[in-house]
């Protein structure tokens, strides 16, 4: 069947593919924070023309119904259709932010190296073609030419070898030979090797972020963005590891994986005009759990006690044993973990926010759908994780997204009218909600008295910004022709749960290292908040210890940042096994006191508000 | 479809299927020099019972016809069938004789190293269990306990990794870590690796050898022989490299040795209770063609001048590479090949040998297919090769077949009767008749006036043992009931252009390198002709040079002896590298004087008798 789509474009669908993968398959991303399970209601599209088989619409109302939206992951066409996809159901690939930081980053990169290098080394060969006096066999004659460049120990596999003559020839003897950093040779090729690539990529629980590099400028050449297809199998880490135990769940939980990174870097290389082929090395960073999935490792012993990850420095292996569709000999490196909830993602992180290279103490938050939170300097460091949620990501949040154009990144609330002010990324119309407007609206609504202490509404209150549904109350934050975007009781409650775990977390690592808060120098906040995060306002809903603003440095997702530095320099992968290596990992779950710590920090701040003086005495005015 | 046997067997063919091939599949084998291609006429089968489709039938009597025998290669049953098998049509799979070569070998690795070093090491890791304490990932826990042990540097393959935890844990932790050579864990055992097995296998042009050996105590468990089914692409290496130019000739080539080394294999693990997992190495030797075709390497440019192999020294991959039927991470070690026509056989050769521990000149000759000569000693080694065809392996000659029970494999003539006396290895009736039965034939036919000096036979002579068929004139060796066994015209001018190869190669490599035949202290004689070779009566049809009997050397299958000890020994594996880059390696064809010495040598013994003054002078005396 054929999709024709209103700006023009028309996809083919598989008898029984829903609109969502016939679109996706095709480079057509939709907004679908559940991986297209039909339960986050946001791949909404109006189907113009055409029959398709529905299986659910309990997301979609009757005005929604009447005007023909389906969900389409849940819509399959039963013949040729016509839709239209509003904009607000648009995923936005690429991010402008992210290419203006890598400058900084290409910066510093250039500050600790001269010359980039890459997980792969290529040499020139120019080799003297056989002749019946020096008829040595092909193999030999690369080994020659390696051993009198000095180049010792190469490891040649079987699919080299299998090629390997036909390109000798085929480049009459001059090639360039690429290989892997631990030196075991995988391609041939007739020039020299000035445009090969590399990709960077950030496996998060709930977003994957992908950069495309040019390994040797290291311009960043274009960023993709995708939910993690897992969510279908689970919205945390726990959840998932338990699907993997299940037969054939990790295999599952493996191709969703790989699928979302191939299908999104397939367009982002076709756009580019640059081959599969090209693609010549990877560089992967994640949490434990989902390093171990990309590579089909069992997570179960992660979840059960003593917590004991399969692998933590990960070997290179080949983007062919991953199945990840770039040339199938390049190297992935994975970033190494240091424990069962403190993985790769977090070690980039403190690479990116370089405190290990100082010696001030600095604190390291990376705020996703785990909390992980490191403290130390350039001579120790010690490292926790605790389960926040999805919810600064965008989902499980009625009208949650990431932080891509149309995101209400900042709210302002006018404390007696409870008209807001919204900023919204791109400054265009809003289409929904980011993790920093979030913060920003609940310091609002509770500063201005519209949700008290524990995040309850206040519905004696005169405002139709208040409404009541069936579902409980929520707050309208803009008032919209086809629907309106609020933020719900209930996804004030997901926050509030989120930041106290955080803030427990911070309390308690630093309590069992003997720390107070003061002597902390620095605070990184690292996490996919895009541009912006409003940190004297997370310091007010109690997310951030309330300390002086100029401490605080939002560094962005640093996850993506440090595979970005890895794929480019073999000094920051050192760097990394050695911050992999110095980090003492600790279980919160064990810690005493965690539970209560937890229990206390879910108030707005706290229901110790002496941990708050700034806010205690901003509330105190305010009301 | 069911085939039983009349010996009370029942196997099943599939649709379509040949009863060669049915038997083939269930570990039944049957003579068939020409691998299954209705060519060679030599696996007749009687069809007791039920209806074929018959291929082909050219090679069958009308005789056979009436008594319903067939050629299993080209019969294909189309309902339930009974057969009956001759005793000559059975392929025999064992071999006594190598079982008391190898304690020999033996003695001899005892003297070379104390504990056996095959290519791959095992050691036993008691591991602590890991705590909420010590709770480094169960990588890092294997790492941590070889660093303890001296072992550094391993490498982790992801297979390894992914059933790697649960091996720990189904262990409770203490473990034998399997390692190649080269430090690559291959796999994790719960007990001590006292009963690992390992494989060594000849791949010869024309047949395959395959030694079943226990690692741990060197001891042969058994035997396997089977004709090389590539036979049916080619016999010789040449017209292989051929084929391996069409399209997908070299899968062809390479799915069919690859087979022939898994269906000898399986039913001899079967039979010795051993399970695939349990053989955990494997050792290969074969010609440079041989080997390049195993691993699926193209061959094309060792055929076109300047005569390059795509590779000398092989890289140790893995079994599953190679879809080895064995353990899938087995280290599959080749012996190192010297150039495009000699190859990791002669290498295995020398090895096996010794002429390269020693300060004598020593001169060593491998006669199968391609016949290869290796003159030197303990400080130069110089080699080259000549192709000699299949006959010596029993192919291309009429009643041709291995040294296995039922072969002829010596003749005497009287030379007023005629009547010959035949020696049959196993001491049973005759079934056909082996390289060395024919070098005693023709020597005799010759000194009996049977033929003359260019193979001709004496047509005028009064015997009823020479019989004019219409494809020329036989010698009956043997009477039999169903059939006689004979000698044609055309076996013993095969037998000339071989024996004349070889004498030319001899003597052009020694030319080249200004040595003469008087200096050369020890001559080694290896092929696969069983126990028996008549040095006599080679120099006799000017096979071998005309030296004093003493200082030859009949030592077998040298190709197969050097594999096992380089299963066996470290050691063994050095020396052959150190053997291959020793040896200087002279292309035949393209020296001067080449094509003159063969055409003289396409004589008995000789156009120029006075190089076999031995033979000039009995020859006088007899006739």
């Amino acid at each position: 069947m054929e999709i024709r789509i209103a700006d023009g474009r028309t996809v083919t669908a598989d008898a029984g593919e829903s609109i969502y993968a016939a679109l996706k398959k095709n480079g057509i991303y939709l907004v679908a924070s559940c991986g297209g399970k039909g339960i986050c209601g946001k791949c909404r599209v109006k189907v113009i023309e055409g029959r398709s088989r529905i299986e659910a619409s309990a997301r979609l109302s009757k005005k929604d119904r009447e005007e023909s939206t389906v969900l389409a992951c849940q819509a399959f066409p039963e013949e040729d259709i016509l839709i239209e996809i509003p904009e607000d159901a648009k995923l936005v690939i690429g991010d402008k932010i992210a290419v203006s930081k890598a400058k900084g980053l290409l910066e510093f990169l250039h500050s600790v190296e001269q010359v980039f290098t890459p997980p792969v080394g290529c040499t020139v060969l120019d080799l003297a073609p056989p002749t019946i006096h020096d008829n040595i066999s092909d193999l030999e004659r690369i080994k020659r030419a390696l051993d009198e460049k000095g180049i010792h120990g190469m490891r040649f596999s079987h699919d080299f070898v299998l090629s390997m003559s036909k390109a000798l020839r085929d480049a009459a003897w001059k090639v360039t030979l690429a290989y892997s950093d631990d030196l075991e040779a995988f391609a041939l090729h007739p020039s020299e090797c000035l445009n090969e690539y590399g990709i960077a990529v950030d496996i998060g629980t709930t977003t994957i972020v992908l950069y495309l590099v040019n390994c040797y400028d290291g311009s960043l050449i274009d960023v993709g963005m995708t939910y993690n297809s897992q969510m279908r199998y689970g919205d945390d880490v726990i959840t998932r590891i338990v699907h993997a135990t299940e037969g054939g769940g990790i295999a599952e939980l493996q191709q969703a994986v790989v699928d979302d990174v191939n299908d999104m870097l397939l367009p982002i290389l076709e756009k580019n005009s640059i081959s599969r082929d090209a693609v010549v090395a990877a560089v992967l960073s994640g949490n434990t759990t989902m390093s171990q999935l990309f590579w089909g490792l069992d997570p179960s012993s992660i979840r059960e006690e003593p917590y004991i990850p399969t692998i933590n420095i990960f070997p290179v292996w080949r983007a062919g044993t991953a199945k990840l569709r770039i040339n199938s000999q390049a190297p992935v490196y994975t970033l190494p973990s240091v424990g069962s909830y403190v993985g790769g993602d977090i070690v980039a992180g403190v690479l990116a926010s370089k405190m290990h290279r100082s010696p001030e103490i600095a604190l390291f938050m990376d705020i996703g759908t785990n909390g992980e939170i490191a403290v130390g300097n350039n001579e120790w460091l010690i490292t926790a994780a605790c389960s926040m949620g999805p919810c600064f990501e965008g989902s499980g949040i009625r009208h949650g997204m990431r932080a891509t154009e149309g995101a209400i990144e900042s709210v302002k609330i006018d404390p007696l009218t409870f008209e807001p002010a919204l900023g919204v990324i791109g400054d265009v119309k809003p289409v929904g909600i980011c993790g920093s407007g979030m913060i920003d609206a609940i310091s609002e609504l509770f500063f201005t008295g519209l949700i008290d202490q524990k995040g309850k509404f206040a519905r004696d209150l005169k405002t139709d910004r208040i409404k009541v549904e069936d579902e409980g109350p929520e707050f309208i934050l803009h008032r919209g022709e086809l629907r309106d975007i609020v933020l719900t009781e209930a996804d004030v409650e997901n926050v509030v749960r989120a930041k106290a775990a955080l803030y427990a977390g911070v309390s308690v690592l630093l309590k069992e290292v003997g720390l107070s808060l003061d002597i902390v120098e620095r605070i990184y906040i690292a996490g996919g908040f895009g541009n912006y995060l409003d940190i004297d306002k997370a310091i007010m809903i109690g997310m951030l210890p309330d300390l002086p603003e100029e401490k605080f440095s939002f560094i962005g997702n640093t996850s993506i940042a440090g595979s970005y530095l890895c794929l480019l320099s073999r000094k920051m992968r050192q760097e990394a096994a050695e911050i992999a290596g110095k980090m003492t990992y600790m279980e919160l779950s064990v810690l005493r006191g965690f539970m209560d710590e937890y229990m206390s920090a879910l108030f707005l701040p706290h229901t110790d508000m002496d941990l708050f003086p700034t806010v205690k005495k901003a509330y105190n005015k305010s009301v």
